[in-house]
């Protein structure tokens, strides 16, 4: 059982099948390769529950964040920005960039946005167009309340709900349909097992009649010539070939193992990494957490990039730091990607002796013998 | 000796110690990923044959033009678009869309601009800001002459030479510093050899200049901030991982052969192609054509696509058929990427034996034999 290494929040661990598809090249405009993105289509839906196209974009995530902001609204257009970390901060960025007027929401670190809070600005300012959230704020591991805004953003037709799911999608429900989310941007390298260098998304009808209207220049991102070119099964520009061949197989691995069951692995695997830090006496810093990853408030007088670097010296470990301000306060364990049980054990099992080298004063008496018992191992 | 299928102008055929090199992953923002990006970045200044950084976009080569225009100039900025084919055409349909004002010098697909032209046009418009031009025009195998504009060009202080490089870079000599390109863009799937997913950038002090007052908006394209972080030896998003390490190791395999033996190989490739198709009767469409690619015109009576159909159905070969109005008119052969003199001999074996099927009238004593001995098999 080769251990694996990689517990960032993207780029994740790739199943070996996945890096096997990959290795192989063929042109993007054979009718074979027509039958790829048809397929590729069918699970992306699947992924995101919706009968809508979702796009595939050759880009990183941020690529498809400001493809949601240029392809639907226009210059002076007011958006509300929930700004709960790092990349609410960059849709507020993305906005102003463009000419949008923003409204933010700041929301402290490791906090959620209370849909109340939301209410209440719409009343003051019931012209917004769109609201900007992530549904995991990876950098500090907050799940927003997605549902319960998108049912109240859902009664107003003149605004979208727009939803950052790049580190969120397959590791919770997210039924786009279902919810009533107007725009949801993906990355690969993430729940999808992918490397990173493809994003995705996805517009509601809602959100098409936005872009109908919309006035900002966009080219490389421009949705409507996407949608027309995945009309005939192919990508208006050169797609990533072998990440698209790989992503052929990542959603075979994920359709034969079904989106319930997935959930189901995420939630046992976060249940089980913040009982064993709070057993330790530590404390998780996020408020809820998001499944699929866990950011952990550093212990008194160690730095969390030292904890960071510890695993890495000694048992080759890649965990991420904070970001920002947090950049020492915190640390972030994900175990998103291709990760079984044994994996989640040996991150644990290997942060507690780096703990415990570290003089950190943590409780360890029957910590791990109850995770290994929890992760059935 | 496996013998190679893809003979498209982009993608590519892969050396396998490429495809080995992108069989991992890892994470984007350790010191050790900063070690392949200070690598990568000398390889890529090699190529480009620049002292000014060279930037890497995770895009299809369609994303660094337009990265190309919206950070050096601004709305109503007059360029000049050399517009021989759909990629000359295509710099023209981004100037328009992000509100330059564009004059387009139409050129018959198959035909290089003449600098006269060039000149004859300044003389009425000596505001022009840029001249947006192909290094070689995919579409058509046409190789622009781009030392003798840019020297004119060098000599204006307000104006910007543009090139698109995507399918030359590699092929033929484009020294960007010597020449005095201001901007040159290329894309990960010609001749470097990998996948596509991946493009680049770099801009002359002049370009940087123009970047300076440019006033068009950018956020994920924007160099300035890329520029900034490769500074710190990263990206300002996340980057393609594992093209990145393919690249690493593209770049060993290049600067290992080094450029001018690179360009003597496809100037033999092209040759002995040439050679062949005209003895055999046929004519090369693209005057002057480009090393790396040899756009053919049909013969009489038998349609590109046909020959595309058939090489594919007979040998598994891939080749490209015309693009627009030429769909049918040429067929496109391409050697670029990984491509040995045995691979050159067997597309050109297997398409002698698809024109006799077609009972195309063809002279063959002697061809493929003096085409053997050219490429010294």
């Amino acid at each position: 059982m080769i251990k694996k290494k990689l517990f960032t929040p993207g780029p994740c661990e790739i199943p070996p099948s996945v890096f096997k598809a990959m290795s192989t090249i063929e042109h993007h405009r054979t009718s074979q390769f027509k039958k790829n993105i048809l397929e590729i289509q069918k699970g992306l839906q699947y992924l995101f529950q919706t009968g809508q196209p979702v796009l595939t974009l050759s880009s990183s995530g941020t690529g498809a964040m400001e493809a949601a902001i240029t392809n639907t609204f226009s210059p002076q257009d007011l958006v509300l920005v929930i700004d709960g970390g790092k990349f609410g901060e960059r849709w507020g960025e993305i906005s102003r960039c463009f000419g949008l007027e923003v409204i933010t929401l700041q929301i402290p670190w490791g906090k959620a946005v209370e849909p109340s809070q939301i209410e209440n600005i719409f009343e003051k300012h019931p012209t917004i167009k769109g609201v900007l959230i992530q549904a995991c704020e990876t950098s500090t591991g907050v799940a927003h309340p997605i549902e319960e805004i998108a049912r109240f953003i859902k009664e107003k037709p003149n605004t979208l709900m727009v939803v950052d799911a790049i580190s969120a999608l397959l590791t919770m429900p997210l039924p786009m349909d279902e919810w009533g989310l107007d725009i949801v941007v993906a990355g690969s390298q993430k729940g999808l097992m992918l490397p990173p260098g493809l994003s995705f998304i996805a517009l509601s009808q809602k959100a098409s009649r936005f872009e109908a209207q919309s006035k900002l220049p966009r080219f490389y991102f421009d949705l409507k010539k996407e949608k027309q070119s995945l009309e005939e099964s192919t990508t208006s520009y050169t797609t990533p070939v072998t990440l698209m061949l790989g992503l052929k197989e990542a959603l075979r691995l994920i359709c034969q193992k079904g989106l319930e069951t997935i959930f189901e692995t995420y939630n046992l695997y976060s249940r089980v990494v913040r009982t064993t830090i709070e057993a330790w006496g530590l404390k998780v810093f996020a408020e809820p957490g998001a499944p699929g990853m866990t950011a952990v408030c550093a212990p008194r007088n160690v730095s969390g990039t030292h904890i960071v670097k510890k695993l890495k010296e000694n048992f080759d470990i890649t965990i991420a730091a904070g970001q920002e301000d947090y950049k020492d306060k915190i640390f972030r364990l994900s175990y998103m990607g291709y990760i079984e049980p044994e994996d989640v054990f040996y991150l644990l099992e290997s942060l507690q002796k780096v703990l415990l080298e570290l003089k950190v004063p943590i409780h360890t008496k029957g910590v791990l013998e109850k995770a290994k018992s929890q992760l059935k191992l």
